[in-house]
């Protein structure tokens, strides 16, 4: 207990050391001030000062039309970077404000995989136009890009990367990079490629630092790089990044071919989407946060599993409303019946948000899924018995009937053996079957765990109780 | 649908190139029967051949007693960076087999926050006897970083980077790294420190390798770094990491001197772990994952969470209780009674979920805090009505009783208002009171559209329908 308030003793210290980097509170009620005023001067200076990533998080805390109106006034001052950190839904509301010819400009001056996701999320009819107005090189790079799924290296990667031959010397790459205007803004790692264009090896810049400039290329390079297919999914690069510790990586076309670059900035980006995807997802959230969505947009991408929720629920109805009879005559199992499936809902949730995890960190994967799936049942079985034993004696003392806590504790041990059955069948079924675990897993789970606590508990009552 | 099918089929195939790199099932299965064969030399070979990242995973699939056998067989081979890349549990089985003359030895080799957080892992017991086997200089530095409380900066940061002053030339700090031997492995940036050791600038290795030999650092560095206070939260480093898209950063002690660097490989694990963090806690598992814990240690585990749920169930089974006689004269009640306490509970948990996500990434703050909670609460008002409506009917119909419908009705409309309301606030309450809102807030919730949920159905089925 000690340890735990000294930690959030130390998070108060340090949060007002971080709130020095990003904008107050205060700081943005006087920016709401000054938008009120049209104080365009003002606006311009202390906003601009900021840091890129910082105006869009500005932009996202503000209301709809104070968005539109700061949009307007900072116009093409605007860093081109900003948007590129904007929420889809809140770019939508700034770029309204621009003229297709300001918005061409800012975008050509972008990596290609951020001008990239703000073509594609923005709203389908403006798109042609934009593009249009985007000078032609950086244009088809874009339009390359698009043409990669989403979520793919494809989609991920910048097309500017440094690669040698294998026989350059470090002094000759040096000469090269403090000559050429043509290398990318940040790179980690310089790629060396055989004549195919094939990345044969690489070497992180803090190597080549360090060695004589007479060293040749293939004398110090990693070999046997970790390419990324063009194809890959993010989550797969994702988990590369991590797990061999990446700053950057060579992606490749089918023929093998250096066609990008991946560096670690973008793959913590995904981390944090893929993380809040499937946190969203198992609470019936889908994709995305909506936070920035209005109420009845919200409403609307939360309805569909609310509605399914609902036949859920309905069906738990209908298993009660077999034993209509039995509760008519022991009001009591109505009492107690919300526990019972509350607990094996509670209890299956634990099991079922670790698979989900683990399958997502691959943690849990086809070499040990015997051996976890066994565990949970066993940890069911445990939990069981203690709350059975719990529970029954609870009952058995509330209503002064020894018979209704036999009901509930047998009812209990196996409903919650049927949470940890349940709560690791289904993740691991669903990803087997190639369906995201985070998106169904969980209203499948309450159908079981409220249906068969329901049935288990209703229908021991009527055999065992009901004359 | 066409897109989410060719998405999958993406998936499908970039999954096998992932393998490629991982350790497969059919290597797993045949290190498993070699460990049984007891072949040391087929252990040694195939799996030092690994990635030591790939080794710490093959540890982790392992039952316990080849985890141990293989840490046997591997003795001082084992690369130390494996050690790091364990998990608590595992980390624990495996250094068991070492004796602690081997195990200093590979500490040794490590960076300091590696070696650490393995000090940190093992059980207490074994710590001063290990520690003892370190040599002086990396077990100087691993004391003091113990001393610095768990995830803080003090933890993550390496102590060595490379500073140097100002008035330095690009040539002269090539010509010092080609030269020094006492320069971290891996570095992304060089620091330029005043004569106080203070920080003043950064300079990332791309911008040194495009840069003249005789340009002088102060001016290409970028003025007025971030700084990592030593004592920062591991959370907040990883907001900086994110928001200014860091590949390093120094870490300076109160005096603002320079003591360390934190690389972005150390963040990813953090981002990692704090988004794990939230969504275990959210479904009542605290802290890590239980992945590798024994059956029974994770039933210890999970039991506080489910005996706090247990009360949250007798509150509702009260609540119900007090409607007894209404329950009597229409059992209909009983039936329907889950739908209303279910659907507040899952729109409580879609609200509470994006809530708790977006304090996490600082998307939800003090300035949008009330326009947030005003629209979560009309999102409840909105799916009220709606459900208000379709439930309603549906219980009419088929209870063909149209007083029960407008009874359901109303209660519905009531607990999705409420959901709306708590499942916004209550998060955005914990954090205000420094409470880490994963921890709490969804028993909080449940407790609240329970009791709510059950409490206005009823009692208003006692004002209008009972006699």
């Amino acid at each position: 207990m000690e340890k735990s308030s000294k930690n959030k003793l130390d998070k108060e210290k340090t949060s007002e050391v971080v709130l020095g980097f990003g904008i107050s509170r205060d700081f943005v009620n006087e920016v709401r001030e000054n938008i009120n005023f049209l104080d365009t001067k003002f606006l311009k200076k202390t906003v601009l000062s900021l840091h890129p990533a910082d105006i869009a998080d500005l932009f996202e805390i503000l209301a709809e039309e104070h968005r539109r109106i700061l949009a307007s006034c900072l116009q093409e001052k605007l860093p081109a970077e900003t948007l590129a950190s904007l929420d889809e839904q809140v770019l939508n509301d700034v770029i309204e404000n621009y003229k297709p010819g300001v918005l061409g400009d800012l975008l050509g001056r972008l990596d290609t995989d951020d001008a990239a996701y703000i073509i594609d999320s923005i709203e389908e009819e403006r798109r042609d136009s934009l593009l249009k107005q985007i000078a032609t090189e950086p244009r088809e790079l874009i339009v390359q890009a698009l043409k990669f799924p989403e979520m793919t290296a494809g989609r991920l990667m910048q097309r500017d990367y440094v690669a040698v031959p294998r026989y350059w010397s470090v002094g000759q790459v040096i000469d090269y990079l403090r000559g050429s205007v043509n290398v990318p803004d940040k790179f980690y790692s310089i790629f060396v490629v055989d004549p195919r264009h094939s990345p044969v090896g690489t070497v992180p810049l803090y190597k080549m630092m360090r060695s004589k400039r007479e060293i040749v290329l293939e004398n110090i390079m990693t070999n046997n790089p970790i390419l990324v297919p063009v194809n890959m999914d993010q989550e797969d690069i994702a988990y590369l990044f991590e797990q061999y510790d990446l700053t950057s990586a060579p992606v490749v076309n089918i023929q093998n071919r250096l066609i990008g670059m991946i560096t670690v900035d973008d793959v913590v980006e995904v981390i944090q989407e893929e993380a809040e995807e499937d946190m969203l997802q198992l609470a019936g959230v889908s994709g995305d946060t909506d936070l920035y969505l209005a109420a009845w947009q919200t409403t609307r991408r939360r309805f569909p599993w609310l509605f399914v929720n609902l036949f859920t629920a309905v069906l738990a109805s209908i298993t009660i409303g077999i034993f209509e009879g039995t509760i008519k005559q022991i009001v009591a199992l109505a009492i107690l019946m919300p526990i019972v499936a509350s607990m094996g809902g509670n209890a299956g949730t634990q099991t079922l948000t670790v698979a989900v995890r683990a399958l997502a960190t691959r943690e849990l994967n086809a070499s040990n899924a015997l051996s976890i799936f066994g565990k949970e049942i066993l940890v069911g079985i445990y939990n069981g018995v203690i709350f059975a034993v719990i529970v029954g004696l609870l009952a058995a003392f509330w209503f002064g009937e020894q018979g209704l806590g036999i009901v509930i504790a047998l009812a209990m041990l196996f409903n919650l053996f049927v949470a940890g059955l349940f709560g690791a069948a289904i993740p691991m079924l669903l990803q087997r079957f190639k369906i995201d675990p985070a998106v169904a897993a969980s209203v499948l789970l309450t159908t079981v765990t409220d249906v068969i606590g329901f049935f288990v508990f209703l229908g021991l009552a009527y055999i065992m109780l009901v004359n």
